[in-house]
């Protein structure tokens, strides 16, 4: 049989993928498995979108244009327009997920062995774009100590070598649903200028930001026009992760004009998904409104829950639907197994995400897990439940 | 402003795009641009495949299984039994297109700097799929006067070196038509065998042979089952191209534990489309002979017409809906330009894909263009028309 790539044998398994089996033993045992580890919202799909796609009268299917539908880039850039960030339709390639877009950015911007500063954890499938792309991700850590706040500047300055030629930041974060501030932005962007790095920002929980929180996006960086990458995607937006549809943006021509050979050679992102996309365009803000509503409800019940229970320490999140929790425990990935494996409460155990797998750096995040509380209120209510049982029960608790 | 990668700088554009500024500004003198330039089939999407989208029930619209829907996955194992093709739904990985998995496919068995051998001309974006990849490709020449049936096996093996990891075929063949015959493919495979490569076919042509002539799948070559690797889609055949929904297939077990991951990393294929697709699994064979026999009249309408045209050669392909012509002229590139920019008859001009980008060797294909008949035969028609009357007036015609 002839040899796989090196690609193969290196391209990293999800994190949270490895506990699946386990999770399907539990539920083949008539264990109702909570899930807390993945990040597939059960909020429901506007109605705009879904409508969008029940009216279409395609007769013929085709490609749409390699950049995406015009009128859905011009959509798109009123859209952005309405949260304050200008970009024109031609600073946009619509791209299939904020997953191509990613794939996109790093061909453009780096060669194979050059090096992209990440803060970790950071969300894992960072790592298999990267090897797709053969680019090395070099990590600055970020610390539950401080809600997980950008490091100090120093802290990349450190990692910066002459294979450096980005910085990628998630805003707001997954895993740890940190929420930047402008004065952290606006200091990365001046090493950004120092340095001549382009600077990734991966926004696609824009929309989910809590306690009046604004998002300020690196779109509205000054100066850094040549630099910044903007990464989108409609997925957790308005939860149609299934559309596949995101964007890539930038204001840089000739990284576009490149973008753009990349999206001509896979010819189009999809057709239905784009024209739902076009519809959920037409979201009503009290959408959004109900949705964070929702979710900080849950993030609430989940987080004040959670630091409650005896040893866990669990820093309130801004945005996004994650949070990180620290656990009394000495390896999270034994715990969680045991949660599927030896643990049941009234018929109910968890399963959760270790976040060592978030850590590019061996050995972190060892007692950290990370939750989404993606699920109904009363669910959560039966997490919290079950955590709390189990740490006691844990033979490896350590309080 | 940071440096572009050099696979940013080494991007192909496909050269079916050159020309498009010279249609354009064609099109804004109010020409009538007759397109023999792309594969978009003006065919209807099935009913089946429009129905199952119009008659979605989704509230949320999740992610699907990175793999693709089981029932999708399994509808299409069905498929292929009906084409005589034994490959079962664990053997399948639903892409985002036929694109999705040759990515998937050189990324998982070649390493960077790799060479796979294909015979030239070929479909020109797996120049940028390679590029996206950092693998070569080592072209093995066909040629019009045998109809670009497969080189002799000699000239594949002259090819090989230590970098050599597989061997690319089409089949039906974009650009040229050509169907191989079990025979050459049998050859193949045991070239393919004693030298242990992969064998990638891109079959997404399938449904479109002509003549009685019958596909034979690599999938049924004896004894390489650790080698095929099968690229498909369901662009062409049924005739939605912007659904987005290519398959991956092989019965090599590590290569698809290997290339799941890279699926993993991307999340999902499209939601929507894939619904659309399995719903296209119920297409009726009334359908596909329409098809075949409206792509045979107009094959035939084309291919005679131009054979009749003085100094032009044009072999009759067997499949797919292309066909290679040869004609009169120095550069096919200069004429087809000249054709959009200088040239119209009654108001219409002609735009065909000039050859020598579908060629990876320098200098070959300048006397030949591809050949389209995705259109009407009235349209095929007219285009014959102004074909004639522009190597009559075209100044650099050879005749
Ligand atoms: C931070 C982040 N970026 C990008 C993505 C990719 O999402 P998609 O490809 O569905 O747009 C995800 C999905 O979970 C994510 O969490
Ligand atoms: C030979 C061949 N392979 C693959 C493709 C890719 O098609 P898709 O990504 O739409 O499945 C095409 C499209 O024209 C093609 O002609």
């Amino acid at each position: 049989m002839p040899k796989l790539s090196f690609k193969a044998t290196n391209m990293p398994a999800s994190p949270i993928r490895k506990l699946v089996p386990f999770a399907e033993a539990a539920k083949s045992q008539g264990k109702n498995v909570i899930h807390l580890n993945i990040g597939q919202p059960d909020i429901e799909t506007p109605e705009s979108a879904k409508n969008a796609i029940k009216n279409t009268q395609i007769e013929v299917l085709e490609y749409s244009h390699s950049a995406g539908f015009e009128s859905y880039r011009s959509g798109l850039s009123n859209y952005y327009a309405k949260n304050d960030v200008k970009v024109s339709k031609d600073e946009i390639i619509v791209t299939t997920g904020g997953s191509e877009a990613l794939l996109f950015g790093f061909s453009v911007a780096l060669n194979p062995g050059d090096e992209v500063i990440i803060p970790e954890p950071f969300y894992a499938n960072y790592n298999g774009f990267a090897n797709t792309t053969g680019i090395n991700i070099v990590p600055v850590t970020s610390k539950i100590e401080d809600g997980f706040a950008l490091p100090a500047i120093e802290e990349f300055e450190k990692k910066i070598t002459d294979k450096t030629k980005a910085i990628l930041i998630c805003n707001p974060a997954n895993p740890t649903g940190y929420l930047y501030t402008q004065e952290e932005l606006e200091k990365l962007s001046e090493l950004i200028k120092e340095k001549d790095l382009f600077l990734f920002a991966d926004e696609v929980y824009r929309e989910f930001c809590y306690d009046g929180a604004k998002p300020f996006s690196v779109m509205n960086l000054q100066g850094v026009d040549e630099n910044v990458i903007l990464i989108d995607s409609v997925s957790k937006r308005y939860s149609m992760c299934g559309a596949r549809i995101g964007a890539l943006i930038s204001r840089n021509k000739e990284f576009m004009d490149s973008a753009m050979k990349f999206a001509q050679a896979r010819l189009s992102p999809p057709t239905y998904a784009q024209i739902a996309a076009e519809g959920a365009l037409d979201t009503p803000q009290s959408y959004f409104d109900d949705v964070t509503n929702e979710y900080v409800a849950r993030r609430d019940i989940m987080v004040d829950g959670l630091n409650k229970i005896k040893g866990v320490n669990c820093p309130k999140p801004k945005g996004a639907f994650y949070a990180v929790a620290e656990f009394p425990v000495e390896d999270t990935e034994h715990f969680c197994q045991w949660l599927l494996e030896d643990f049941e409460y009234e018929g109910n155990t968890v399963m959760m995400a270790p976040l060592s797998g978030f850590y590019a750096t061996k050995g972190l995040g060892k007692k950290e897990v990370r939750i989404a509380y993606v699920l109904e209120k009363s669910q959560l209510e039966n997490a919290l439940t079950c955590i709390e049982k189990a740490l006691k029960k844990y033979p490896n608790t350590t309080y």
